[in-house]
């Protein structure tokens, strides 16, 4: 059950409800979204009477919630949410295009890509500077020296930047770069550290773990928002199953399921959902078609060259046609689906 | 390794591949494939040398295969199949739009359904005279009752139709009366039916099994093509997997994987692949987008009251929408991925 | 909702069951196990009233059924299954121990690993005479050589025998010959073959599916069962998951769960379970130690010469150590499980 | 490639070798592992003679590696790692059982459950103080109070003591408290906490992640291991299938599987990997059946009124029961498995 406080709550109409909630056995959990303050309760609901809590000073709405994760559902929030990254809108009207290497190899090399991506009509650059790898002997990744080499492409290009945070003790760091936090698929589950980027107010995207149902993932959002920061978007990136031939299998099922259950805005990534560069274009233009609002998507001047990821790079060729085809899919439904779709 | 026969090779000049293959220790299997007569070889290969195949007579070429699926790879056969039905052409250039009932319950019902379809701009009235259903204890069609209505609404709209086959035993029947056989995806691995239908020159939709591989559906296309029936279509039906959000996950992965290994045309049922009416058009868009030369989408004049798969079925309206936005996308997409895509 | 006869119920007695379930708008499904006659009701059974079907004429009992599967439930019977198999009783008290090669391949090795088991303690032979393979260009079987191969080995050594059967028309021919006849695991949802072993009253081992559920497979077992054979055991083989060091993966849930669930007996095929002979003998052991009622384990004289499934076969000398522990295991458990488990 | 130093290799023989490496490309890593100091050589290996390396001071042997983790690899190390936990060895010959709830509720609680652990024959106590929960408005674990808890549990009762660490900021405290630490499934990737874990001494318990391969988990250990902590034992709790009838999939091949890929000791987790208390039993016989060094199980004096994990509980006599039938299979087993099994 959440309770929604009128605009002019006072701490005292709060507390009074989190005092009312404990007398009754159950925890409270006081969020705030979007200027509102929230208070969520938890436990055994039996015998609760909402009516009895909408008459309370202070409250505006008493909500039940069929779901276990209340702020990222519809339920809670009809109207979708668009998130501001510097001048654009991610879950609004227009398709959102990010690009880049899996890792920031150096300064060069991130320019490099950098004017690719704008030159092909991107508007992120992604880049990974802390590398989660499954080897301890693998490349793991510049550090700050990655962070300042993505801000230096940022200032000449223009193009915002979305770099992955692996750590609690690196947010400060990396939140000091970047214009959006990365959730990667391994941390999906790292509860604290979901905490840590709810507490600042730096969009994330949040990647599903590569074995995680729809569900779990939307839990994994509602910590980032139970701490206040309403900027999360959530990222397809394939699930694991049988099939051998695909690194990933692209769950396309997820994009329409995913505009049903919350408001958040959702990002296809179909580099790591194929792991097969010759696949990607195809899967690009599926994620549009499907509905997705954006698309992230690896390239790099020299696939063969790169330190990881190479099989699911794009060259610069191919990244062109990737990025043109999936917006002409966009512009060709807008007409379409503007009556919701 | 296959040996292709130039077109005017004899009897004899078979004869003498297939023995000379025996008394190498080989395998070896004859086969047509339009008007070609092949001699595939299996075993032990190492020391067999081409060169000295590729000098008997009546041998055109000798050809290494590097997949255990032969005549359905495209190491076999470069040039797309096209499947003649009537008047359409699956696997051309223009889409194929499938549609109809789960079953057929009456004359009446697939009547106004093949009307639906026929409005709604599709070419093919799908519809189950003989379903496999998981419990014993529940509706399993009309049978020949069945294949008649369906040959009545051919003849009242001009569609074409396609309809399940489950036992050796239905082929003959089922090929009097459909223009296109389908395998359903729990009879994937029915070797025998497989072969039954490969001796008939009724094209034939193969449906993946809801766990197989990408290369156990080429090895099961490859029963079929092994008889002599080349118009086989394989169909992504969706994958079981452990998301419970949805009945299946369509492996959208499969469409683009499946044109780089084949040459056969690939169809799409975003009904089964999804398991919720909500979620088909977003996937039957996204299907079109990734490259499909078809979609088979399950409709109903009234979904609550369907005898089966309500849950998937689409409602008249919903249904018109589906086929007229994936139709956009594939028209939307022909000027751009002409060049191979 | 099933109608249990009494044991004197004339015809009469059962048709007007019949009839006065089609007056309510219910299909009926007369079948009989172990000498009594049974009625299965399906349809809307809002507003049936047990009692009124109660009082009729020659009904003993009348039991609703949560499950959709009838028969195999244990709520239909609670007290388990033995299958008499020659001096054999499946699902009793003693383990009973299945060997024998993938492919039977010719008469003399049939016979030398009939000798082995035999020598290992096992009381039933397996061995393909139809193979089903998922390429068409592999070894297929010896058909009803194999079956005469495997008949003359039980007459010397007096083991029983077990074989699949692929097709309808193999069932009968199959019959002459077996002591109990093998559904696939590709065969499972073969219904038109459940239902023609379901007419036999041979008895009848059912693989699961390899990618089946547990419900689904009680749905398959319930095919056999409703058509009046009464001798139906499941076969755990492996499910196929995203673990790839291994072929497939044991599900040893499935057999305390199939033991809560059902009244039909268990086997265990750790062969293809692991697909590795090393794997082979700790997976029996555990099966065992799980509560199952019998292995069935591949054995080859010589495994790297095997014609089909060589990396899983044990040798001879681990295949006795298999089977030894195997029984010591269930030696083991029998005092402390006893009460249950 | 792994260089092994001698005993008495100096600083500057280590040297040498790093930056020997370094001149051929190579990266290099040095970890210490019981006593003796390895480097271990990453990168493009074509073209350097182990021989060259062999002759340096201080090398005492160089070992080509075919798997990515090295340090827990047979082929590294091949007797196989026992680990001194107070005064037991876990991976030695005797089952080690570790028992307790799921949370530590109150000091009451986890006392009440030691006294059962104890009584049953257990060795170790478990009990989370700190919980990872899905859903962020569930009980997350009463922290220090907990680990004083279970430290007076210990004090009262003599069991060692196993809890959860879930982020790098709790590592210290908890070790001040614990015998063992744990890593729990939704950690496995969390490369960072792996680190932080490796550098102390504590004893580890690794859980698999439920969608992670074992190689994926070899990986993970090897990211302690490489830290210097050589005490890593690896559990086994359940992967995600496709079945829903049980929580997760028991996957009892791992158990050997693990033997033949790794020196390091394996415990099953037969609560998790089940998810069902009826099912607990069965279970944890086939795991220790199939050879593994351990097993951890859920238990609560009253599973009904448990904060978590209720359904996966057992109760006292049941616990006991798994118990004493888990240490019957152990000892059966012992003279038959001797000779490596």
């Amino acid at each position: 059950m959440i309770v929604v406080m009128q605009n002019g709550a006072s701490e005292r109409d709060i507390d009074y409800i989190v005092r009312r909630a404990r007398s009754l056995g159950l925890s409270s959990h006081v969020s705030e979204q979007q200027g509102q303050i929230l208070v969520g309760l938890s436990g055994d609901m039996r015998g609760i009477e909402p009516a009895a809590l909408r008459g309370l000073p202070g409250v505006e709405q008493v909500k039940a919630m069929s779901h276990p994760y209340r702020l990222a559902s519809r339920e809670f929030r009809t109207e979708r949410t668009e998130i501001p990254v510097r001048e654009l809108r991610i879950g609004g009207d227009d398709l959102v295009l990010m690009g880049g290497p899996c890792s920031v190899e150096s300064k060069d090399q991130i320019l490099e890509c950098a004017h690719m991506v704008k030159d092909a009509g991107g508007q992120v650059l992604r880049g990974g500077a802390f590398k989660p790898r499954s080897s301890p002997y693998s490349f793991q990744g510049l550090a700050e020296d990655g962070l300042k080499y993505l801000a230096a492409a940022r200032e000449e290009t223009g193009l915002a930047i979305i770099t992955e945070v692996m750590a609690i003790e690196q947010v400060e760091m990396v939140c000091e770069y970047t214009d959006i936090l990365q959730i990667g698929t391994r941390n999906m589950h790292n509860f604290n550290l979901l905490h840590a980027v709810g507490r600042t107010r730096t969009p994330v995207m949040l990647k599903r773990g590569m074995m995680s149902t729809l569900k779990e993932l939307l839990l994994s959002a509602e910590y980032i928002l139970s701490q206040g920061n309403p900027y999360v978007m959530l990222c397809e990136r394939g699930i694991r199953t049988f099939e051998t031939y695909t690194r990933n299998t692209l769950d396309i099922n997820a994009v329409p399921s995913l505009r049903e259950l919350t408001h958040l805005p959702v990002i296809v990534d179909p580099s790591h959902a194929t792991g097969k560069a010759s696949l990607v274009r195809s899967a690009s233009r599926a994620a549009v078609a499907a509905g997705c609002d954006g698309l992230i998507i690896e390239m790099h001047p020299d696939p063969s060259a790169a330190w990881s990821d190479g099989a699911q790079s794009l060259a610069p060729e191919e990244f062109r046609r990737t990025f043109a085809e999936s917006r002409a899919v966009s512009e060709a439904l807008k007409p379409l689906t503007a009556a919701g779709g």
